[in-house]
């Protein structure tokens, strides 16, 4: 998506480490007009999957999941990462490893908002490990839901990500696919 | 706001010791078309105040903050409860207790996104004690910018939000003001 894409080379940042920095449109600050087209993206390439729920996990997730719902006309489940007091005493509960945060993280649902049978698009703001993704997919599993698409902003070919997810069987459409970035240069893949 | 209203008289669950269980809509899952048509009304609410940027605090607040962004045409900040590595090392932080967590948690945002001059709209997704908008205040006043309006989306009048943030003098809507909760009966004070 040129868009994304073009936004990514004009402000994103690259601080070593396979870590891209794009505080100033998504992470921090969010540019809700980029969000809204990424949204609207999505809905069109995940149009035909007969998609019930769209499910992502806070916190940066929320906003390009948000605007994709908008857009297909479902509601959003968000993933916890603290268990909130609203939240029943029986949930769905998974770890995963958190590669920005250097630490193990939980990924929390309440089985009142995901259930048996639903028709599950997991959006998120980043595609690199697979592994908080890979998460969502687990507790949606365990709910007896069916994980029918994935759909990332940016994913980063190079941490494998991809490869972790392929076994499922599903589309995998990322809108900025970087292969590889060395200084201030990011090379998308299908440049 | 009549939307709002019902949807908490339908889905909305006192759970007790003031804590007004909206997960269905607001805080897990999340209603896209309801966060839009919010979005639109904090829009029409604050047209005519000169706003510059809408600030946030993550988690619940991001969803309602980006949808009100959308319609004024604005970028979105949402402050971070972890500093995340993409963060620079100098930043705005306070400390702010948490009603539903039991805690101290932090508020940190980043200089470069919030700048002496800017003039701030607050939205939140509860106004209950005030606490953490008066955190997002004492943030943005570090930073030199100007609070000119805060909007939240449920307010519970019985706590004193209102009346802690009254002497900024600036505009405060909520969408839906709760004056009682007792057993089953959610009262509204406009009823």
């Amino acid at each position: 998506m040129e868009l994304l894409k073009e936004r990514i080379l004009r402000e994103g940042k690259n601080l070593g480490d396979g870590i891209l920095k794009v505080d100033g449109f998504i992470n921090h600050q969010v540019d809700p007009f980029l969000m809204d087209a990424c949204g609207q993206e999505f809905a069109r390439r995940f149009n035909n999957i007969g998609v019930t729920k769209v499910l992502t996990a806070e916190i940066s997730g929320i906003a390009p999941a948000v605007t994709t719902a908008l857009h297909m006309g479902l509601p959003v489940v968000y993933a916890r990462k603290h268990k909130p007091i609203t939240m029943p005493d029986q949930v769905f509960l998974t770890l995963t490893p958190s590669h920005t945060k250097g630490r193990i993280v939980e990924l929390i649902i309440s089985p009142e908002y995901l259930a048996g049978g639903e028709r599950v698009l997991i959006i998120d703001d980043f595609l690199a490990t697979g592994a908080t993704i890979l998460g969502l997919v687990r507790l949606a599993q365990t709910a007896g839901a069916k994980i029918v698409g994935i759909g990332t902003l940016i994913e980063k070919t190079f941490e494998g990500g991809r490869d972790l997810l392929a076994p499922l069987g599903v589309p995998i459409e990322s809108l900025a696919r970087i292969e590889a970035m060395e200084g201030d240069r990011i090379k998308f893949k299908d440049d």
